[in-house]
């Protein structure tokens, strides 16, 4: 089964778990998309009644093209299930998020809800995270000293850019890598990481998520974190 | 003496700290104002060499006016004393800052700097921070959601407007005051703060200052904060 194929398994399997009447964040990212897509063929199939709650400009624009009711994070009283990618997870349920620049939105909508669910291919499982660069979302201003400051600390910084552009995110933030291939206590380095002026937020999602479903051959593997 | 004079007294006072061929971060306020004003007078009159790093668009603006070379905190290699102007400071040197809304680029600013200057009338001085309401930068969205959760903290947030409209500050973001009245123990609350997703920075400047000019009757005030 190629990679995609994969993909749409967990994206159609996390579906299952959105009950009518339910508040739901949608994510951002390739898998989501076919979670998107599930759900709203749910809505035009059974007449599935759902508030989805997107993390992106992309998301939202998706959803509402599919007969999906959309409201803004401001306009809900709660979230029942926010279902979104992740970039690594580790053995202890640690994530890493941000390959698609959107993860301050994400991180917003998680926090919110009561209950978190990430959709995954195998290749995203890892037993320590690092070797997906950690995404700063950083305030324009000052960015040039901020990147000499995380270079100083070893952190392997380096300014995400697309085709020579300054990638922007939704809220008009740049976005700032580290590469930093292991990562031995993600608790402590997001800690100093936060407190950083500049820093608007990090990667790290951390002690959040309830349930991964994980793409496999043999088919999709629902894993509660029961920690 | 009224308190325009005072300010433009200690603004005046501030400006013979400044030495040629200094980086010098220029802070934001009416206080400031006078400063940028004697610094343009030392550059036509005397030929004073610096370069200005604004916190802001307004100074800039009149930096700029007055003939002072302006460079972007991006654009130079360190900055060697940085004058601005505070809501409050306590016996401890400790600050608040935020009441013009610029306090997210002040403090990028300040962290900067290697030596750090505050102006204030007498009025700003206090034995204890938290009349003044403390002022966060958030994120737009979801901050309707953060009200709430620091609502519940029992933190008195309000959403900072003008006529009617959402202050906005110049990376476009909101502006949310804390009505605290008096605060026990501002290095715990900054840490509580910065930890919450949305929360850009606080207006707490910690640790920051170096000196501090007060404008009294009897002339300004310099106090070297030897802690």
């Amino acid at each position: 089964m190629d990679q995609n194929e994969l993909k749409k398994q967990v994206g159609y399997k996390a579906a299952e778990f959105v009950e009518d009447g339910m508040t739901v964040g949608l994510g951002t990212g390739s898998t989501v998309k076919f979670l998107v897509d599930a759900l709203g063929e749910r809505v035009q199939n059974e007449g599935l009644k759902i508030v989805g709650v997107p993390t992106s400009d992309r998301t939202r624009e998706q959803a509402l093209s599919l007969g999906i009711t959309v409201k803004g994070i401001d306009e809900v009283d709660h979230i029942d299930l926010t279902i979104d990618g992740a970039d690594e997870i580790d053995n202890n349920f640690q994530g890493i998020k941000g390959g698609g620049a959107a993860h301050l939105w994400e991180k917003i909508v998680a926090i919110n809800s009561t209950k978190n669910m990430w959709i995954v291919d195998a290749s995203k499982m890892v037993d320590t995270l690092g070797k997906f660069p950690l995404p700063l979302e950083v305030i324009p201003y000052g960015s040039g000293q901020l990147i000499k400051k995380l270079d100083k600390m070893g952190l392997k910084p380096e300014l995400r850019k697309r085709d020579g552009e300054i990638v922007l995110t939704d809220s008009k933030n740049y976005v700032i890598d580290l590469h930093l291939d292991a990562i031995e206590d993600p608790h402590d380095l997001e800690k100093e990481l936060i407190q950083m002026v500049g820093v608007v937020e990090q990667g790290f999602f951390l002690d959040l998520v309830n349930t991964v479903i994980v793409g496999r051959e043999e088919g999709p593997q629902v894993i509660d974190n029961i920690r």
